[in-house]
């Protein structure tokens, strides 16, 4: 089904003229800045997410909850090409209208907490709860982090711990906040750029889809020393259950990012424990263990 | 219950502390420009509207014709600013991904026709389709015609002529087109801010219930003149009901705006037979006929 996606979408690039590799479009504008008198050159960066009861918020999330996830889904597209995320609209289409408060609250302080503006929306009924936010952001002229920019000898890294989000909505109640209330990498996705990150996407889609993604998006191989992606631990799943979570689990709103051997210690302003390097760039296509063995895609999909 | 969405609006407009008159967003700017390389300053103008099958997409609507209107409401709403609309974004939830493609088609003809990029979206599986598009649009920095500044004395006039959008729905099949493919005042509403226009909005939610929105956008009374209201002839209905439609009707794209009268003579490019002057803004609130009777409120909600 995932290959159906993939060729939904390059139907709809072929129609619109555009590439949609990435979650965000740019608006390469040399004349822009929002947020500098000075006028120094940026481009716009814009993402959109439609999420929804059914397939988006799990049962027991609270209105609240929807609202903060709503904004953090499209915060987190705008961290991972390395933009600051600035301004937000949400289109609320609600099932009852006494949900739409809270879920107004909800965005607006994920808006808060990482300096965004919200400033509008739509309002709608709607049979099933779904909500659309809109994120712009601003990055510097031509250096917004994409997926096809990965390049052969780059290594391969994460920011934060895979798959708990995925434990949370399996049952493990100690994560349950991980899958609730994501936190956008938003800082993270900047302190990337600045260390000259060459491709970069979010993983939460899953670890291993969003490795296949980056290697068709940037036309190469990622070659995975699969012992070094961090597996969390819990008292209540196995170790193997746990693997499973961080390899293929969706929901992490954490960092998969290439940059070249000789960056990596100019990456500044990330817990060394929130970073992973994980396998490196070579020639070829799709996901590969160090060992040579093939990785199988799986992951999230829409259709 | 028109009454609930407007307090569910200024709810809203509380939690975020935002003014929310408007169906767009301004974003000043003024280091801004997206299309000159004078770097002339320039606001954003952004929008975002959701509509799905149940509410949005008349039976027998066309996945070309649902793609082609979800582009032009929100290119309606940049248009209502006197905004040059730009780009456009499109979240797409199908409950069929064969409808994608034509959905698709649809809105980046209409992008086509008005000069605007459609540059990306988001793709999705609903139970009901559910198409939710952002458009960003610039106009000149200070300069966004919004409800809020129609003032006293000012003469008010309709772009169009409006309720054919709603005799198509009631079964009239020769107005159908102005239902199923509206088309966005862009030129027009350019041509309005030229001009000089106070306050603008576009008509699609029913005449009278956008002027009874602009008055209290403004804090002003809207008085009209009720035969000056051009009314659209059908064989297949009655004078009263094609008033009705003319006045109450919902689904057309033309604009409302105010203007002060020295200023009627400089709108230029928009056809004579497609401007109407119905009225005058005067102290008060509400919209009155000017032989003196209360209208009452009634049009298009969401709740």
């Amino acid at each position: 089904m995932r290959k159906d996606e993939r060729a939904l979408i390059s139907q709809i690039a072929s129609i619109i003229g555009e590439r949609c590799d990435d979650d965000c479009a740019i608006i390469p504008s040399p004349f822009f800045s929002l947020d500098s008198p000075s006028g120094s050159s940026k481009d716009l960066v814009v993402s959109t997410d439609m999420l929804h009861e059914t397939t988006d918020f799990p049962k027991g999330m609270s209105d609240w909850q929807i609202g903060w996830m709503s904004a953090a889904v499209t915060l987190s597209d705008l961290a991972a090409m390395g933009s600051l995320p600035l301004y937000l609209l949400l289109a609320i289409g609600a099932d009852d209208p006494s949900r739409v408060k809270d879920i107004v609250r909800g965005a607006y302080e994920c808006c808060m907490r990482y300096g965004v503006r919200y400033i509008g929306g739509d309002l709608d009924t709607h049979r099933e709860c779904t909500v659309v936010s809109t994120g712009i952001g601003e990055v510097a002229c031509g250096c917004a982090v994409q997926r096809s920019g990965a390049g052969i000898g780059d290594r391969i890294g994460i920011v934060g711990i895979p798959g708990r989000a995925e434990a949370g909505l399996f049952g493990c109640f100690e994560f349950l906040i991980h899958l609730l209330e994501p936190q956008p990498r938003v800082a993270e996705g900047q302190a990337l750029l600045r260390a000259g990150a060459t491709a970069m996407m979010d993983i939460s889609d899953g670890l291993m889809i969003s490795l296949f993604d980056l290697a068709k998006a940037s036309s190469v191989c990622c070659m995975i020393d699969l012992d070094a992606i961090p597996v969390f631990s819990s008292n209540s799943l196995s170790q193997e259950q746990c693997r499973d979570f961080a390899w293929y689990g969706g929901g992490d709103f954490g960092l998969l990012f290439t940059i070249p051997p000789s960056h990596i210690e100019k990456i500044e302003g990330i817990d060394t424990d929130e970073i992973f390097l994980i396998g490196e760039v070579c020639a070829g296509e799709g996901v590969v263990s160090s060992l040579g063995s093939l990785i199988p895609i799986r992951g999230y999909s829409h259709f």
